[in-house]
């Protein structure tokens, strides 16, 4: 990952300078400011994975492919603003959202109207020009155009699923089942999917020559496991992650009412009382560090904190199997073995 | 545009129905009856400059443009979508703003959490789908790849633009000059020319084998002048329309304070006592019928209602002209013309 690393942010510096230069019309000057806070961090994952699908299917080490893979961190910076004005959410990464740095201009120049509705129409935009642009780096990476034709319609897929895998999100916080399967399936459409299968899908249909039956096994046992298992170490980092590591305060996920698998996992397994008080506490806003603390307790006693660990565990297990039986070169083998580990560790 | 209108319609409605069935999964069924409302009115006028510009020069009548030219509402619709939620209008088109209708599905089931953020989520997705789907249908659409490559570049400026244009719009809002030029400016970026001069181009540059001058002559001479001539007859429906045909309550823009050209106009030719009451009086969004009638008449009284339609009668001059002047098939020349009186007319 870190020999991409470089590689995919001087793409995305790049592009992005193209569309908006930062010594052009001044007014466009915070847009260019936040779309590069949004672009300054992160694992990169989804273009590594695509880069060493792309690799596994024989495809050669061309400047092209950084370019079509880092467009999907435009995609994935545009989903974080959305995110982030649907949520109401203050800080990402641990800095402010974009929403809250749009506001806070508003407020800081004593402008006129509201300055939240300023902050959230001006990161809808945000979100708008880098989706956008996302599509627009994809199809303008220079790779072959018979290679961007077949891998469009997974292209097209992703980005929908994606969209409607948020809808999901929103129905199943306001009226879901909150079960641990309901969560899942919101979790493998609004995350999992676009964070590891179908980037990885992205690369082996762009390089491969025709689509070969193991590429599409290799997504589901490899990349939807690998998904799964991201989803539920997310869900364990945002009730127990390090704020220094996650950016967001301790027990945020809780604090937002998030109905996770991790969750769903420890309703199930409590006790009526324990139940009640999980109920009553979680999407309380002003939780402080004792319900926090409460809450925590209740998942680690459930059992729920060591069955999503486990999960974990099984989940990578069956991946790595999938990965081994797969005709990916062993480079990719290598460096998609070290991916999944990245994608699922303890550390953000 | 009654011949248009019905394979338009026809296109619109296939697509919408391959991404999201009618008797498909019930979850996204809500998001299919926003979708649907959205798509059902409006007057078909970019589809119908991008059509005419296709005919105009010299392409044949075959159905792929109308798909192409069809997506182009999908595009509209996604912008009207985020600019309600941006604006926290109510209504559209004298139905619920899809954000409202979101909202109310919530309250009506009595979910958790708040109705009013299920709503403003629920209409960003549906945003960012219709704007995802304007791209996939235009690419889609089955016209030749040559033409769909040289026409890209100006489809990807025309969005970028868009989003550009609106944050203007904010800011102009927000701390602008608000002067005629600055609201000409942002009327021009944000609505002028996605609505009449890119379409325009979008279709000459589909169907020219290369791209001549003449296009662009045309596309300036006439698509700028019609769409400043269409914004400026927005300006006076929305403080002068009649709610039946805007779908919008009487006065609408000056309850929400738009600073439009009319606006400026008015200030600048108003003498202090008058200036000083418009100021006071637009955007207070309890004007009531007493308000919106001390201001129409404030913009009648300083000339600026008549300016403004002198204005709209100078630019048709020139664009009909310019139109004259281009080798366009006759055809088109006599449907364009009948185009810029109808985006410009009185009548909504």
């Amino acid at each position: 990952m870190d020999v991409l690393r470089p590689q995919v942010e001087r793409s995305l510096g790049e592009f992005v300078e193209r569309k908006l230069p930062a010594g052009g019309d001044a007014a466009f000057a915070p847009l260019r400011t936040a779309a590069d806070a949004l672009l300054s961090g992160g694992k990169r994952l989804r273009p590594a994975f695509c880069y060493w699908g792309w690799r596994g299917a024989g495809g050669t080490d061309v400047p092209e492919i950084f370019t079509a893979a880092a467009s999907l961190e435009l995609l994935q910076a545009s989903a974080l603003v959305h995110d982030d004005v649907m949520d109401k959410s203050d800080l990402r990464r641990g800095m402010p959202a974009a929403h809250r740095r749009f506001e806070s201009m508003h407020e800081q120049s004593r402008w006129q109207g509201s300055a939240q509705q300023f902050g959230e129409g001006a990161a809808i935009l945000l979100g708008n020009l880098l989706l956008i642009w996302s599509g627009e780096m994809w199809r303008t990476s220079g790779l072959p155009p018979a290679s961007l034709e077949a891998a469009q319609p997974v292209h097209d897929h992703m980005r929908t699923e994606l969209m409607c895998g948020q809808y999901l999100d929103l129905l199943e916080q306001a009226n879901g089942e909150n079960t641990f399967e309901s969560a899942l399936r919101v979790a493998l459409f609004k995350s999992g999917k676009y964070s590891v299968e179908q980037p990885l899908r992205l690369g082996l249909v762009l390089a491969g020559e025709k689509r070969a039956p193991w590429m599409d096994e290799l997504c589901t046992g490899y990349g939807t496991r690998v998904g799964i298992a991201f989803q539920l170490r997310d869900d364990i980092l945002g009730v127990f992650g390090d704020p220094a590591q996650t950016g967001k305060p301790a027990g945020d996920d809780l604090r937002e009412g998030k109905r996770t698998m991790l969750v769903a996992r420890t309703l199930a397994a409590a006790s009526p009382g324990a139940a009640q008080n999980v109920r009553r506490l979680l999407g309380d806003p002003g939780l402080d560090e004792s319900g926090v603390a409460t809450l925590r307790g209740i998942i680690e006693d459930t059992g729920a904190l060591r069955e999503c660990e486990d999960l974990i565990g099984d989940y990578m297990g069956e991946a790595l199997s999938a990965l081994d039986e797969s005709p990916v070169t062993a480079e990719a083998r290598s460096a998609l073995t070290e991916l999944a580990i990245a994608a699922t560790s303890r550390k953000t």
